[in-house]
């Protein structure tokens, strides 16, 4: 195992910045992009992640803390950010992103000893039982795979326009 | 088509800063992870991108404006990021990721009209004819590749961590 709380955390809290400098400002032509029919926008990709502060990973959180392996998380709607939205900039999106995310690592500080609570128990409405360290380690590297998401979105724009060099460009390999 | 120069620049301008934020000030851990024997570490992906500023994309440009069809490309060694390094810090290689590359948007602002160059054309030693258009549309998502690779191998360190989450997160699923 490789999780360390504090590690965790240098990941957390920079991905609000990492996203604020490769969208603010950009063209609506990239902005606007998905993968087609059914796929995400990279503003769409933002909202999931404002969904995810507001009620997933520290709500989930103090669930276990609470309920322990008593009664499973309620589910998590990884839709619910496609409705009723707002039709807000993606400047405006990102600080609400970043203003969640640095309440909510404050909490998890408040919330979670790493000497003695990593290992504590809940109970995951599809999984079974699963790990406070599992969930933390979940959050960090599901904000690497939206990052990861973001940039594969921006990429595909260009697949014609790249002509053969995709056959050198992983990202245009992979979906 | 989709490639406006003006577009991609707002790409490449971008990813300097990105990988700041992403990257400055992690730990050892972080930046030491790689994805198994003979794959890159994060500072050598970096050492990469720099490579690429300095031997790839802008000299390819000025070979093909000056070249046309004539001559091929010299070949571009992928992996000489590899040989003779320093051991500079991650911030010292960001720097100088973030140097090399707004010298390079300088000059290709200056080598590039493109109302009229877009469409001109070189010799790739392996692909034959290439378009300057392609030739930058790749320098964009070549970028975005290597964003994606660096959360990728950072995703790795964690992939016995999440536990059962593997099953959702899909940056675990693909190499």
């Amino acid at each position: 195992m490789n999780f360390k709380m504090n590690e965790a955390i240098e990941v957390l809290e920079r991905t609000p910045q990492t996203l604020a400098h490769l969208l603010s400002g950009l063209s609506d032509g990239w902005l606007h992009a998905d993968e087609g029919e059914g796929t995400w926008t990279v503003a769409e990709v933002v909202d999931h992640l404002i969904e995810g502060e507001r009620a997933n990973w520290i709500p989930r959180l103090e669930w276990l803390l609470r309920e322990g392996e008593g009664r499973p998380f309620p589910p998590f709607d990884r839709f619910a950010h496609l409705e009723g939205q707002t039709a807000r900039s993606i400047e405006a999106r990102l600080q609400a992103f970043a203003e969640l995310r640095a309440a909510n690592l404050v909490r998890l500080r408040e919330l979670v000893d790493p000497a003695v609570d990593l290992e504590r128990t809940g109970l995951h409405p599809a999984f079974g039982v699963v790990k406070l360290r599992e969930l933390l380690s979940t959050w960090a590297v599901h904000d690497m795979t939206h990052i990861s998401q973001i940039v594969r979105v921006m990429a595909e724009r260009y697949r014609a326009d790249v002509g053969p060099w995709t056959a050198y460009l992983g990202i245009l390999r992979r979906k």
